[in-house]
């Protein structure tokens, strides 16, 4: 028996999230049953992370306990080739015995696409929200900053577990315009509470389109008041990596 | 009554293909039904061009007589608020009576994407091909040149009328690599026959493989043989621009 950590990419517009649930299709729920048809009779994969209805991954990692004959190359073929077309493994590597994806993982970083445009574009849409007035780029990168070391994000999002702690430390947050005009948001945390970049985004482009003020924002960092309404779409969001 | 000219964007993955047909979900068929919404009572709206099942377009041009008591704008607006989310117009103006999309196109340009990668990855698969082995690049660009001009391309494609002319006239081929890795391919002539962007690919694709040779796909462009076989999926193909 070896474990093995995994790298999963998948689409999430058809997934119920990550996290395997009764009666629902999800990632971990695809995984393990491909991974059964290769004789796996594990209980359940370990996840790094919980992605929401609709939030896509790159770079998820998993984990599980496998008795494999072959090498893990042919482990990565073989389980690629039961997996439905919506989820991928890009990387599979033999782990140390006690490699947890979430206990062990140090950060997370997500990244969040957006582009402005007036009219609906069911060709960009999938991966990223359209979002219109259209937004102060200068704004986007100026107030980025604000979010930046460890502050108690309780109006930003819930604790991931019940009356768990809100205090999170943010190391990166960077607005980068790609060259066919796209928006993306790179945010890196220790972790990162339920929603929490969808709210950071919604925020931003709130700031971005003058529609909210900075004072505002601070106020809601510093003073921990009730859970921000506003939220940004989830096809705009993915999980890319997660840091060891 | 008056005429109007409408560009279409569509995600061709929940089509079959863009013209009506009964019993099927198609382009036309989900415009029309957004336009009867309206209080459009016409037989049929004029499209540009068919585009396959699976195939894209960012440039499907269509047009329909309507009587509106409003601006353009608001007939767009409107349409787009009915039309379901993967389908959308980007331009809705006012055209001649007399204007047909089809008989008054003097070319169409496509646009076939590919990426080369050894495994899966969902996010970028339902818009590109996913190629491998690795293509060289500059046989891609080197090769494209030999469809350029006037031939008879009857191994190429099938004639979109019956017995009707395989002759065709190319006036660009083009690749370009983007920032991401990606290969795009764009092609212009004055019409196409059935599936013939995706054979011309496809015979590209090997040969930057190294699997053909250029003497084989010059016999097949001068002799006209029968139907090559090999076709590039459809999902990498968009329909970009129909010019008048």
């Amino acid at each position: 028996m070896a474990r093995y950590q995994v790298i999963l990419a998948y689409d999430g517009s058809g997934f119920t999230g990550s996290q395997r649930q009764a009666n629902s299709r999800t990632v971990q729920g695809e995984f393990e049953k491909s991974l059964r048809t290769l004789g796996w009779s594990g209980k359940s994969v370990l996840m790094a992370g919980r992605t929401d209805t609709g939030v896509h991954a790159t770079g998820q990692v998993a984990a599980f306990d496998f008795e494999w004959a072959h090498s893990a190359e042919k482990l990565l073929k073989a389980l690629n080739a039961k997996l439905p077309p919506d989820v991928a493994i890009t990387s599979l590597l033999l782990a140390s015995a006690d490699f947890h994806p979430r206990f062990d993982a140090v950060s997370r970083t997500y990244c969040y696409r957006l582009f402005c445009e007036p009219t609906r574009d069911p060709l960009r849409e999938r991966y990223a929200w359209r979002v219109w007035p259209s937004v102060d780029g200068n704004a986007l990168k100026q107030n980025a900053g604000i979010f930046l070391g460890t502050h108690d994000f309780a109006a930003f999002g819930s604790p991931t577990t019940p009356k768990g702690t809100t205090v999170r430390t943010v190391t990166k947050t960077e607005w980068r315009k790609m060259p066919d005009g796209e928006w993306q948001f790179e945010v890196q945390a220790d972790a990162f509470l339920y929603r929490m970049v969808r709210r950071l985004v919604f925020v931003q482009v709130s700031l971005a389109q003058g529609k909210s003020s900075v004072e505002k924002v601070q106020h809601a960092l510093l003073k921990q008041g009730k859970l921000l309404s506003g939220l940004a779409p989830s096809h705009g969001l993915a999980l890319t990596k997660v840091n060891y």
